[in-house]
């Protein structure tokens, strides 16, 4: 691995476990996926789950500098998919602007598709995402999700 | 470590292993907490989450080679309890028994407590637990889970 992308590792675990910590804060049941080499049972798994009151939200980990528009992979989009779908959960990019809003959380309906089949969020979708106390809210029945996702 | 210890953990990690692929095979979303060195962070996480159709199934897990009363340590049972208690789930050890029954499921309500504070599974729980085929039912709401716990 080069040094570079060591480095892209290390901040994306720093700011996996930032999310966790925000989560169980607010109350959330929160498990993080096995980090290590193993990639093969990495490939199944969602970077973070978080619980409460029965409600399930399913994350990728995304982790920006500033606003722009984010790729995801198809694969990382069908894992979180799956997943959700077998939990009865809903499934989130989870995104982190390090110099801007802090976190963000764009429904996976709400991606757009691109011409190779993967995924992007927009800078428009970017901007209307959910944040961190949205999702406590939804948890809580203080507001439903579909407020935030068209059925 | 000693070398035993290391066989310990290392027949731990292959019976959890065991259990996540069985559990997915059934149609559950499974996740297993991150395994390596970081002890503070695992502190706090079950060994194994499993959620189908929004039930959620939080587990601790003991592996024996033949059936017998099972120690469990308070806190690993406080840590269960809270994760579940936090998702709106349900906690329990989950049993291995490599030369019988295979895996069994105590829920937490069924523990006995020991003088010090621990717990126990006696014998005559173990023979009471859930199969895997029973979690399988109470997810799909093919039984009631109050089947197995009194309220």
């Amino acid at each position: 691995m080069s040094r570079n992308s060591a480095k892209k590792r290390r901040t994306g675990f720093q700011q996996e476990r930032e999310l966790v910590a925000k989560l169980w804060k607010l109350g959330f049941a929160v498990m993080r996926a096995p980090a290590s080499g193993a990639k093969i049972i990495r490939a199944k798994y969602p970077d973070i789950v978080a619980i409460k009151n029965g409600k399930i939200f399913v994350f990728e980990v995304k982790t920006r500098e500033k606003p722009s528009t984010i790729y995801v992979e198809s694969n990382q989009v069908d894992k979180i998919r799956e997943f959700s779908k077998r939990a009865g959960g809903k499934a989130f990019i989870a995104v982190k602007i390090r110099n801007g809003s802090g976190w963000r959380f764009i429904p996976i309906e709400r991606l757009e598709q691109t011409p190779r089949g993967n995924y992007r969020v927009t800078l428009d979708e970017l901007k209307r995402a959910l944040t961190l106390n949205e999702l406590k809210n939804i948890a809580d029945d203080l507001r439903p999700l579909t407020d935030f996702i068209q059925a």
